[in-house]
């Protein structure tokens, strides 16, 4: 088939070197990136959307090639001197970031939809794809923990560094949250949708849940893969695999694709990944190098990634 | 008289030159500083109090020693990010500085009152005398000017740098302000109020305006003086003198007195300003050196009023 169209399906780290290749191959009205906001919060005042942010750095070249998250050189005098008036301060807002977070609240604040906002933004620090919260209302990643009970994203993620055990996962709002008109109109358009290597049920899920996105998907006669997050039983990065363990699912590329299901059509697995072949009840299972360390790594996964989508026949 | 109890009135700048002094000469308890509050104004969803900011900043040792306003070696990083996204940004927002207003910004949205958050923000920084601002309602300082009509403060003295011609000034919301519980109280303690050396029309009236402070003082069985902003027919600082120009007052100390009238009962004029000589009609006038250019002036500043003050039987 001949590609026109992709849309990817992302949440932070993992999701946005993907996003990233993919910007650099594709041709800018080719490529929609819808973007989990489930671990977007208010903190002093501010709405922060970690996932977004991630995006559009990574896709400015703004990014910290360290983290992978934050801007490039960001210092932290504000939080300093939070620190100086006693706050705690777990979250850590970098100078150059909080303009970011200060406009987009702002925005917000008028009444601009966070879809507008995002285009805005991003459009302003020179990105020519599209990126797409998946909905303009609020969904939150809630985690039942053994430790705290029931924690919100950003305390389980930054504050308590992922180390709570955890029970169960919801995404509070996500019944009620709708697709955004835009978000609409990209899977229309589109002729194939990726899910980024990102974390299932942290990143994806929470996409997948607002409204009945999940079905939708299931019924799109378009090829729709995902990238595995686990290779060799160990995440790429964060907690998956913790996560999985927790809940119950073998940590394996295979129960991944069968979280899944018939939502996707297709899977990349890693090639390292040598004991957990499978197969799925439709579509095929490809084997990639899936890792990104280097900016040409994550353009040769995306040029696989898109050889496969072209070439394939699931 | 033994002095006990001093409340002094301020506006930025040359008012905390004065504090500052007083607050190393004074014992904490000793020392009420009540600060205007209608150059206050929201910006990037941040309630901003430049003139709290620099009361605070100079009492903490935090100021900026060049610009008298400020955190000391404060970056611009958020400033200069802004920027990138097209923002004019024409407020100078210091990265340290931002802690400020968005502690103080997302306290008041809890629904704290200024005068709480202003005390515990002190506080955190080790400042032990009282701040406080005249009001906790908000009061707007409005500039009908010639080039532009109606200005905001802000927009009158950073965006367009106090340089159009001001025909009025009103004060927004002073009518319905009432002054704090801990300003009355301080009232009634104060055994003797000074004026800062502030400018009259953009700090110190917008204070005299609340809740009718101005009648409120003048009937205060106490020593209360003022001092000048004016020397030989200059402002020491800002747009006082260009103001009074515009507003067809002589450009004197005496017209700075006779503007305070009966609200006051002493008048301190600086001891360069030969060419008018004046009294009042009630109290007398003193003549200092006022200029406070290091810290050492400050406080030999402060022990000349507090002398003036004790000594003095007007």
């Amino acid at each position: 088939m001949a590609l026109n169209k992709l849309v990817v399906l992302v949440g932070g780290v993992g999701g946005a070197k993907l996003a990233y290749g993919l910007s650099r191959v594709l041709a800018p009205e080719q490529l929609t990136v819808i973007v989990n906001v489930a671990d977007d919060f208010w903190h002093y005042g501010l709405r922060i959307c970690p996932d977004l942010d991630t995006i559009m750095y990574t896709l400015a070249d703004w990014v910290d090639p360290v983290n992978g998250w934050g801007i490039h050189g960001d210092t932290t005098e504000m939080l300093t001197t939070l620190r100086a008036y006693g706050e705690v301060a777990w979250f850590r807002l970098g100078d150059r970031d909080l303009a970011t977070h200060l406009l987009r609240t702002e925005l917000l604040r008028q009444g601009e939809r966070l879809t507008t906002i995002t285009g805005r933004l991003a459009r302003a620090i020179g990105i020519q794809c599209t990126i797409l919260p998946v909905t303009d209302q609020p969904v939150s990643t809630i985690l039942e923990t053994v430790e705290y009970g029931r924690l919100e994203f950003q305390e389980y993620f930054v504050k308590h560094r992922w180390q709570p055990e955890v029970r169960q996962i919801s995404y509070q709002g996500a019944n009620t949250a709708q697709l955004s008109d835009e978000v609409h109109h990209a899977l229309r358009q589109a002729d194939a949708i990726v899910f980024g290597p990102s974390n299932p049920w942290l990143s994806i899920e929470p996409i997948l849940s607002v409204g009945n996105l999940r079905e939708h998907l299931s019924q799109l006669p378009i090829p729709r893969i995902a990238m595995t997050p686990i290779i060799e039983g160990q995440a790429v990065k964060g907690p998956a695999a913790k996560i999985m363990r927790e809940l119950g699912y073998e940590v394996s590329a295979r129960a991944v694709a069968e979280f899944y299901g018939t939502t996707i059509n297709g899977f990349i697995r890693d090639q390292r990944d040598t004991a957990f072949t499978f197969s799925l009840s439709e579509g095929r299972v490809s084997a990639l190098d899936t890792l990104m360390h280097t900016n040409e790594d994550k353009i040769r996964v995306a040029q696989q990634v898109l050889a496969l989508l072209e070439g394939g026949d699931g």
